[in-house]
């Protein structure tokens, strides 16, 4: 099966460079075929430079969203921008994913404008995949959302686990709430009444299993597959992870630099050490998933560079040969279908 | 200047023996004096192992707080605990300040109960100090109040800045507010009118001063001396920190030990790694002071061992010797007669 999938030219800090060299990464794989979307002549320009240049279709949109714009202005004002553009091309059909390193506001809202949000759901979430100890964890929502509801906490619970469910191809997902301590009792307002309305949904199916609070200690333990949380909480997460692993990284170079000796054995621990770098490198991980929109986006780091971009692609790839919206459709479905959800969610 | 600090005997998970070891291991500076507050018999039995036991002085209570349990029920039950009978010290001028790593919840409600609040701040807070690529940064709060108004993020302000001013010596503490983005506009509802009331305060006065917001991302760049959130997010980064950098430590040690070269390269790091892990060993920050109650007291980490609470308890005498209580209330006073602080808290 060929994917095609719209890839936004113009979003990120190193746009359209590292677009235009992730998305000719992406295509030596013969079963993708990428629309480059975004001012023609440029793209063509910067394509120019590259071998294999023809293997990457440019659809041409004559506007950009910046970082900064608001995602209403954004919507109003740029009728023809290459979010826009791209959004469009999976809406008519003719790419079947978009992918982003630009504003994710705009790409919210411009991918629920043109798709749709799936029925049942009540806001789209941005997730974003991070490594364990043992495998993969979902943690979401990742900042889409700063203020949310309980029930929407149970609506993140189904769209994560159906990410699990269908890309990282996980059975019966394991879905944990994030709060500051493991008890029941422990949390926000919101956390508590999260708690009640999670465990009354795990026990009737086997789309996920909820096995209670999860702290951030235990976050990169991998014991649960899908965390879910508020946007700010999330996005809070998510940056001081970042944070600490540069600083971590940072302070261990500047204690090994201090010492003679030190300096000589890191001469040998260097090539492993690469590989660790890598590994944590968010490059790799390829972009965060925006669930719950009636289409496949996946919104990559704003400071992407080629092989991130390369990565979100093939992730978008997958999320479509995988079936995860109709997974999802099928989740939010079974579960409005069951008494428990109407409790939920009371229509 | 002699200070004497009561010491909780019985709190933490390593209580009493890590307890009796940090008490000795700070007793050994003669401008301390320690009081040590349990079960006298078990006390002077774990003392007795020791040479210059004589060093600690014990002072007995027949009852203990455990961790799991509630604040109330603790403070209502348990009169003679080693927590209540340490505080009560304090309260009766024999100790200058308080000492434990027992349960946090019930440090905070007796030492508010039996010292009273600061008159003009609403909650105390519990405040984390970590380490940064400059100095180090006060992070309240940290888990004492989930649930916050922006009035209460203000209170934060002052006092993680007289805390920043007197125990770390800064003389005008830049205090942020901790977000998901720089912008003003970044936040949720409670962060959104927390700054417009902070950059209010600022201006006015040499007590501190406002930055804006702050990011996860910046926490470790030391950007800020003070950084205040509401206690569910301060517990989330501060857990999440501790997660992260377990897990980049642990991840690190795997790819060096998967390469024999690097091994080898191990033998001559590993010292510059340990003084290294040691910076990073929550041991050595001395645990979080509980701000905003009439009185010193260190909530030092619940797997304290007897470092940790060595250095909790120079942290408390810190605190005593630099006038902490003093400098809060001069804080709060300031703040009270300037016309701005009236519309912080419209009494």
């Amino acid at each position: 099966m060929r994917v095609i999938i719209a890839v936004d030219g113009m979003g990120g800090d190193h746009a359209p460079e590292a677009v235009v060299q992730g998305s000719l990464e992406a295509a030596k794989d013969p079963s993708l075929h990428i629309l480059l979307v975004g001012p023609g002549e440029k793209l063509r320009q910067q394509l120019s430079r590259h071998p294999r240049a023809s293997s990457v279709e440019v659809v041409p949109a004559s506007q950009v969203i910046t970082m900064e714009e608001g995602a209403a202005s954004a919507l109003r004002s740029k009728p023809d921008s290459s979010m826009a553009v791209a959004i469009k091309l999976v809406k008519s059909g003719r790419a079947q994913a978009f992918v982003t390193a630009g504003n994710s506001g705009a790409a919210m809202a411009l991918s629920a404008y043109h798709w749709g949000v799936v029925p049942g759901i009540e806001r789209p979430a941005l997730a974003a995949i991070l490594p364990t100890r043992r495998g993969k964890v979902v943690l979401l929502d990742a900042g889409a959302n700063v203020d949310c509801s309980p029930s929407m906490l149970c609506e993140f619970a189904i769209l994560g686990a159906a990410y699990a469910r269908t890309v990282l191809e996980v059975k019966t997902p394991r879905v944990a709430l994030f709060s500051i301590g493991e008890e029941t009792s422990k949390g926000n307002a919101v956390c508590r009444q999260a708690y009640r309305l999670l465990s009354s949904l795990s026990p009737q199916n086997s789309f996920l299993e909820f096995i209670g609070n999860t702290e951030g200690t235990q976050l990169y333990h991998g014991l649960a597959d899908v965390v879910v949380c508020d946007g700010f909480v999330g996005n809070a997460v998510l940056k001081t992870s970042e944070g600490v692993a540069e600083f971590v990284v940072d302070m261990m170079k500047r204690f090994i630099s201090s010492s003679k000796l030190a300096l000589f054995g890191s001469l040998f621990t260097r090539p492993a050490l690469r590989r660790f770098l890598e590994f944590c490198d968010y490059a790799e991980y390829g972009g965060a998933p925006l669930l719950g929109v009636q289409g496949v986006c996946i919104v990559a780091h704003g400071r992407s560079n080629a092989t991130a971009i390369a990565n979100a692609i093939r992730v978008a790839a997958l999320a479509v040969t995988h079936n995860l919206v109709p997974n999802i459709l099928e989740g939010v479905d079974l579960l409005a279908k069951s008494s428990l959800f109407t409790k939920v969610k009371p229509a």
